[in-house]
């Protein structure tokens, strides 16, 4: 399942469109302002009054008792997992699932964890497929103590888990004694979609987190949620991994600045990517998954020219984008304008004219 | 993927027909005697004798330059692939193996190891599967260091791994930096099958094991061979795990007859099995998988009876077995004579006719 | 911390007189006539009557609910902690105890556990010490979950803690929330020497165990017992481990055997052990620790010879034994005589006449 | 060895000196400024300028190959023994070290290892004890694979390792095969008080790093270096520990302000330590370790008032710190001012004075 980046490339053109991810994203001047001007303490002691209302804020938007500040999404995965099973225990996941395909294999190095994947469509498992995974207790095989859905499903296309599945896959999780876990490194991409609150949204799941670096345009952090025992689990690991900061708030800050004026606006990287896929369309040949939210998977191959000859062929001309599992992947975000859409689409339109 | 072995039942007659594993023959009396008059010494020092002549012996059937004597066949996966890895490694596997479906997630537990399930029919996989599960090395996923087979395949019906994929997956594994191991609980069921010396089974392996309370009828035991540095390495990890032993030629010597004179016979049970399929088959509705060694895999769901219910009516009628994953798996070994395969097709015609 | 044992040396005599461990007895004949006679199952499947009956005998003996047979007691060691701790848990332990200085950081590589070590004359540590050893939760240190003594404390002397210390250590544990284990490695010496029963001894153990392949004089296995749900627990482990075996009732036969005929003449042990402390207390500048159970500490230091130096004449007179931290150990057991003890005194006696 | 921090305490006056720890520096404006204008990219990809430019220039202050950026200096122990040592190895460091008295047991939990503890005055071990520490290869002990040093030794009093004894012990754990390693949170600090260059400093250590969020001022981050291979090792667990930031060249360039504007002026902090404890030993009963850089600890005791109770009292006035394994401990830094230093005097004098 390989994830190939397009490197820095010294001989090529500076990149003038970049949709290689919506981590990508530069602070903008006004939530540089706000870094600047932000009250701050010791993050580590609790101190952090900038980090603390942050904490409250995303614990009220995700509907639970309490959150932490940690530097990266990946790291709330891994504390999560860590607060919540023993070694050798068993966790559900879809197989393209961010835990399991992105991560270094860090929850079975750090953890001793083994995560079993699911098939499925979209990046998305059924009910009846976790159904089907459940096994009953015996010491042939590791406890199953974790059920973790991604939101949305990034390599599945951005795609949007309904509600329903969410609700009844969460439901069955619990009747069998598992933790419920959900990975909202794209939560808020989902609720601007849908409409569904987040806290709505997770309410079937312990744990869950939001990524600030991604669409909503923060330089760092990301913030999980849960029960208030959990939370203090989490920053039992926190501290090991080395994810305790000191004047966090002000990357805090920045964070707080996103949620007042970027949330909103994902709406516009969705109906981007719904331009980029519907240009795409057009051209003969090449096969586009209808995005339904900030990311467009779509194929040259039937055109004749394969995804990582493309995109190099677009690097070339300033455009930069990545091959992902065979697909290439186009991700919108604050930094992508409706301009760049039509010029992507023209470009690979003429690359492909010209082979 | 469960695994639902028929619990000793207080209320069920005894059993007469053991068809429930090779794991469960007991010693002959002349395998006793032999162990009675073991020359023994401290094993964990060295000093045993009768282990060290069994570590030889084994090294040699093996073609490898030195053996290990260990408690069980768990112990020798567990050893070896914690001997080979560092914690945040893959290991490349079929998704039936022993290592990850009947080990309680040890690898991970243990070693912190992240097993990647390939599929493919009878428990095995292909060379292009093996090839288009590599990836490049990158820092969103875990390097790849292992891939192991398991000789016969257990779950897949007790099949023997193809001599050339053998061959071509071990040589395509270590042209890509991968150390290779084969899991050989039941080899000698393979090598007797095939005629192919063990040796030569194993020749693209790094690790190989055999275990000796399966077909070969011993009580206790299994020896992990490889390269010198390797097994001084297990013995590190034999120390830690708690499977350094004193005395042990007790039960080496065991092992030691079991290899004089239980590896031919392995045939006899060969040809039971072949009787017991061939007698189920003509059985209308029951379906059966040809075997190739001492496991037969059946399922008389087409005869409108459960897997588990027929498992519960031969128990009824003394005869041991399970269900394995949905069908029915019954072993032949060295305390299942013909006359038993012969009733044990009666009562299961007798069973089907009843109901 | 160095154990440095005399290993195998092809130029040296035979050993004629072997007071290096215990753990070198050889079954005797009656011992393996048990052995060969007795009934066995599948002891993984909870199947063998001998593993059984000698897990009820052990359970009862040491006055907890339930037991299970492993190979080794440092498998008793391992899977007791992997059953109450969880990563990043600190247990605490004597300097000099067996699972931080002879497992080959076993609970640190396989747990995740931090053992901080206590110091104390005679391998034991006091009431006192082990209070000033707690700390108030934080996170900047580990929980301390574990509270661990070693029964006789080996390295300390073969020393026997007294019941008092052990009871209010075991008090103040529980009443700081640890759970408390008792390496019984050599608990029935200390019973034997005491007077107490071995029930009475672990009264305030969470988990204790028994080796029978040191004094107890079996080839091969331990028994760790403890609450019911601590032992389902350890089964899960020891199935991880690859400490399950099959017909383990061979081996147990020589435990059951042991425990009938071996307990009460640990005392012979002990009177030899004293005998030889006495006579090497009377050679000019030799240093003994007087022993409390089957374990002799001497230094032939102030009569001008190092304590390897004197281990390697004695090798060449057919003695066996070993320096261990800087002294020698000597240690008695059934396959020692009164005779051997004082040839070896006189030896020596001899050694340090002719330097 | 507890760590009892003055928790925040709403009923206390706010804090006007605050003492706690170099920990808790507010970015200044210029600092703020410095950030707001910072160039960035993606840092995980290896793209952000500003991180970039602080890798190499902190490679080029520790006389490394190459650095790495990472959150905290807890994740450069972490990642740095993650990278050298395999589970079941053995680290050796001072009792009092930060790796084994502060992590909350982080490298056992993660990584498998086991710290042995020395002892030593000042926070510090001789070579001797090093030596002494060290044990030949052996199964029954776990392989000691690194020597780790904090330089300043916070718990020993901020004391300096003389560069003899760093020089010698580095050289001794090179002879043994042992990796070298320098947790350098306060190396800066040292490196001002002696005049000795950072790179000759740590020339002995194959990894060290330092700290930009205690004297050095900066709101988050560290930096560790070594060699190229080594720094390639640790991107991949910084990747799994959930290290890996976006745009965190807006918190590298308060790190690049704070070398290039508040190193020298550590010396400030250390006058000011000086001037405290110069002050605090005139007080009768008051007993103060000479400072050697910015810490101070100190104990009123022999006044007749404990360490809790005078850091409660203190409080009430205003003035923030800690107890630390029994002592109290001032720190100096950016935010105190002589004449603070002057008016901590007098509070302790008149506290004294009034009980």
């Amino acid at each position: 399942m390989a994830y190939i980046p397009a490197l820095p490339d010294s001989n090529a053109p500076p990149v003038r469109i970049n949709l290689l991810s919506d981590t990508q994203t530069r602070p903008s001047a006004a939530m540089r302002e706000a870094m600047a001007r932000a009250e701050v303490g010791d993050e580590q002691m609790g101190d952090d009054p900038t980090v603390n209302a942050l904490n409250e804020r995303v614990a009220a938007l995700l509907g639970k008792q309490a959150a932490v500040f940690l530097p990266s999404g990946t790291m709330c995965n891994v504390t999560a997992t860590l607060s919540t099973c023993r070694p050798g225990d068993e966790i559900i996941a879809h197989r393209t699932a961010h835990i399991l395909s992105r991560e270094g294999g860090a929850h079975a190095a750090i953890g001793g964890f083994q995560i079993t994947p699911l098939d499925g469509d979209d990046g998305q498992f059924s009910l009846d497929a976790f159904r089907a995974a459940l096994h009953p207790r015996s010491r042939y095989q590791p406890p199953q103590t974790m059920v973790s859905v991604e939101q949305t499903a990034n390599i599945g296309g951005g795609t949007i888990w309904p509600q329903a599945t969410l609700d009844a896959i969460a439901a069955a999780g619990k009747a069998a004694g598992l933790v419920t876990h959900m990975d909202g490194a794209r939560l808020m991409n989902a609720v601007v979609a849908t409409g569904i609150a987040a806290r709505d949204m997770a309410a079937g799941w312990d744990s869950v987190w939001i990524d600030f670096s991604k669409g909503l345009g923060a330089p760092v952090g990301a913030s999980l949620a849960g029960s208030r025992d959990f939370i203090d689990e989490v920053w039992r690991w926190k501290q090991r991994l080395g994810g305790s900061m000191r004047q966090a708030g002000v990357i805090a800050a920045a964070c707080n600045y996103a949620l007042d004026h970027h949330v909103e606006r994902l709406a516009e990287d969705h109906a981007h990517a719904r331009a980029l896929a519907a240009g795409l369309a057009q051209i003969a040949g090449v096969e586009v998954q209808e995005p339904q939210t900030n990311l467009v998977f779509f194929s040259p191959e039937g055109a004749g020219l394969g995804g990582e000859a493309m995109v190099a062929a677009l690097r070339q001309r300033g455009v930069l984008l990545a091959t992902m599992d065979g697909r290439i992947r186009a991700c919108t975000h604050l930094d992508v304008s409706r301009d760049m859409i039509d010029e992507t689409i023209g470009l690979v339109r003429e690359i492909l004219r010209r082979q």
